[in-house]
């Protein structure tokens, strides 16, 4: 067996917590540090998985003990820390965003391009084996050309509102993962319009967001996309897409605890309500995240999503919101500054 | 247009209505003759659908005015109404069981087999859409050898207690159906077991009868055919059949009212219960059974269930009473006297 | 029993005959006269079931021999056709669109308003059992607060060039339908937009118009309502409906053939594909539109929809027209003149 | 936490890595001891999950560095196995059979009674989550009384002849989960009917056993339990349960790899075959079983399968040969000696 990957930790809250239980049960990676401000945070991590502990992100860098780190912590810091990562010749796994502010972004993207390390967007759904599988297909030729793609998805239920004032906005922080999704498929998007609504929430209104969108984009193959996006769900989490070709369709429909159906003088065919919550749902998306990111370190051939990925994303959400104020499809052009 | 072919109706309690509307619904069939002892019942449908009224068959058979009767009396007088339709020279389609006495199908069975006018069996479940499709797909080779044939079929609720008690018991009024249908697939049956149990019903315990039952047969070719049985569910009528074959298996579904699924905190893809009712679940093979039986008179090819048809199933079902009552494997051969 | 509604059929095209053989199903109506300037395909359909013939519709005004008409003639002659109908008396059933141009549409709309015979448009399927389903159940409350529509609607393949060529585009002959759709569950609808492509069929481009386009819409209680259309489908006639609320969501899936599911090396509970045909797939909701027109006249309370639907509809598909070529929202208010 | 709890395995066969990777799986347990007369085998297992190794059990118990052991070495070993795991106070999880002779078995019950050391069966698709789901939800009432039970359990392909001929028959070797799963849900069983065929398998009727058979039961509640096999299936790993009771039916379908479902012109909601593999379908109940087996030996209160359950579905298995060779249906007593 070769070395483990060394990974220093970043942030500890709860997608922190997801990664460290990721890299615990990966055997080819080893959580060497764990950092968090909040240390309180680092050291129950670090006792459960392992790891020294710091408050310092710069401690880990200087460490001379990591090969890689993951970024799971607050949005604003990731520009600095990946740039940090970059200047210590350090693979980084950043979760999404980058940042909320584009111009901050597209500072670093000359740097990003030209390092040398891995520089990994933390979009899981992409590792998710229901649209993995279905994009694999699509690449196979199995259903013709691509024409159009709908990605239905929705929350269990919002965040609250202390999170909602600071995330954003709903195309930055949740649609962000759909917008990466549609470019899974349909890399060169080419215009964007959306729409926004309050359908539910006053919380989510009082602070100048929507707790419901549609947005529609055009590929550069005359692809219609199409994003349905609302912020709570009855039922639990729902995560489908739907890619029709000229000779085929594929559709991923929602994952289920159980296969167990109910047949009553009520209802027939029914099932229990699907999962509550994204890291159940997505458990073994995050899990694969992690190991292809490793792989790739090692191989030095990267699947994960990039820094360009992670960019394109926010420039699509940028756009969405113009198109959504405004009421004007936007044109935009993912390939160039 | 050819000449419709003139139908006398006998019989006109519940399915002799089904019946009536079957023929009025069909451009090649005409109604002439509506004949039950209970002439109110007569004059009902006929004023409905057409014909002629009798009190008296044999007026039916006398009066030149009929190509075919479709006989829906009470089961002990269809052994004597298809003897005197055959001395008549008009065709018949006969309700299922023929008798719930061998002995009197016997007697009749060589000169069932030597008449020149077609004896169909109402065994309509042979036209369901469903249960035809596959029953085509198998003998098409689709899933290669069949080895197993799975036969689920649940009443909705049990008669009354009066008409159980002169039914001939579960295995000749309910199952009889499903011994058709396993013929269907497999003509050539060669031993049958069966168990029965009382699980629900003291009604039905109180005459002797079952309220649920499993039959297991072998076919002349190692098919291994499974019956399933309950004269209740909650969720509706339950009529599923599953052909395992050597390169596949087909599988029939439960059709509902429509496609409508519904998703919410309790239950996700939940539809409405299956119809209550065999006439709503049946209606279309109702319709489907007697346009084969009058294209059948037309051309001289019935497809139809036969006499013989008939004679088996009831063997079959008379093999498993005295299997369930036993609690011994019986042997039966189909082919001889 | 009540006399029979007489009706006028104008128009034996595909859809013409379709209604001829409603008609002929249902017995409260009774078709006494077939009119249409292609004289033999008049009289084919009056010898089939019934009626005179003549090429000229204003005989059958005249005639007095009509209580309604199904207007089933070119697009371009409806907004005469149905004029007519109101100034001889006469009930009209007529076939969407009411016309390609919303000027000629809005000329008739006060003297359709005032009229007081029913103007029913054909948008049928409202009367689709899936559908109306749908719309029962969310009227009656049990997904709580409508939040989102999103109809998918494919066919099996795009008509002949010719047909396309004097369509009035996918908006006004394809996508309005779904307005209609859209409006059965959310009449008052706000704003539009839409985006077109050219995905597959180069002699749709050739005359000017998209095969696939998507619409987005909002309606006056912010719900959000989608619309992903292509004029052609691999695998059969795919019509679609989820509506999304504060407490549940229905989904309304296509309809196959039977229940039927095979499974094999290759694949599991595959079934075959759905229909390719509108009048099958329709079929039923053709005849329940039929019989709910004549029930209307009957009672005076009409539940079809109106000559405002139809007009409706085509102010939006109008406004997607405008929004699709212009890149911007179109706001829409369908309760003015 | 609380120190692990110290396992040997023995037996390192393809069953036995499965239990080793279990064990390394589960932070409660920990590898001390592997064993197998295969001294390689032994060694790889220890190599890569830890632990000593030895080429003979009583070294293992005579350690003292083993609470249980988990028995997973070839069947004729078993019962002398569990009998040293007893005489040396060490807890034991035992694969199925117990032995392919009931006397054997039935010499040491009362010791295994009385022992003081959990003896668990391997019975692992208890602890499938569809089933324990369907298990958990009848035994809260959901669907009222119990009434039918109906198993579909058949393999992907037959194990080699050389397997085949040692495994003790179909009823002993591959039914015996069936039977253990009927006990599950109905402990008390009072009778057993089988019919067995040769389907398809020259090699497997060459050995004078079955590939295919049915076997029915009836529980001393009356329920009827219907078990149906196959030692080949084209589509995957057929796993099926249907409990069906007085006021409802709750059914486990089979496990998918994922939820993508593919439509096209020859097929619709088509999805990938079933697992082929018993290890991948049934990973999850492997190391429930065991963490249910290690918090049992910490609580003292077990609920794995006992000694019992294995001897019950041995009796089972022989009753059912009983009834197959013939022809009568065998009365069990599993309550007494």
């Amino acid at each position: 067996m070769t070395k483990p990957v060394r990974i220093g930790l970043i942030g500890t809250g709860r997608i922190g917590q997801v990664h460290a239980m990721s890299i615990a049960g990966t055997p080819a990676a080893e959580l060497t540090w764990v950092c968090d401000p909040f240390i309180e945070g680092a050291q129950k991590v670090a006792e459960q998985y392992g790891g020294k502990v710091t408050a310092d992100p710069a401690e880990v860098f200087a460490s001379g003990e990591v090969d890689a780190v993951v970024i799971a912590s607050p949005t604003a810091t990731h520009v600095d820390l990946i740039n940090a990562a970059i200047d210590a010749g350090v693979h980084a796994l950043c979760e999404k965003p980058i940042d909320l502010d584009i111009n901050r972004v597209n500072e670093l993207w000359p740097k990003a391009k030209a390092a040398k390390v891995t520089i990994a967007l933390g979009f899981n759904r992409r590792f998710d084996p229901q649209f993995g599988e279905i994009n694999q297909r699509v690449a196979a030729g199995e259903i013709g050309k691509l024409e159009q793609l709908t990605i239905i998805s929705r929350d269990p239920a919002p965040a609250p509102k202390a999170y909602i004032e600071v995330s954003g906005g709903i195309f930055r922080d949740m649609t962000i993962h759909d917008f990466d999704m549609a470019r899974f498929f349909v890399p060169n998007i080419v215009e964007v319009s959306a729409q926004g609504a309050n359908s539910f929430s006053d919380d989510i209104k009082s602070v100048g967001d929507f707790d419901s969108v549609v947005v529609t984009m055009k590929g550069a193959h005359n692809e219609l996309i199409t994003i349905i996006n609302s912020r709570h769900s009855s039922y639990g989490y729902d995560q489908r897409l739907e890619a029709f070709g000229s000779t085929g369709m594929l559709y991923a429909h929602n994952v289920a605890p159980t296969t167990v159906a109910k047949y009553s003088g009520v209802e027939v065919e029914s099932r229990k309500p699907y999962m509550e919550f994204f890291l159940e749902r997505y458990e073994h998306a995050y899990r694969q995240e992690l190991v292809d990111f490793i792989e790739g370190i090692r191989t030095g051939k990267s699947v994960n999503p990039t820094f360009d990925d992670g960019r394109a994303a926010l420039i699509l959400a940028d756009a969405a919101l113009e198109s959504a104020t405004t009421g004007k499809a936007v044109k935009v052009d993912l390939s160039t500054y």
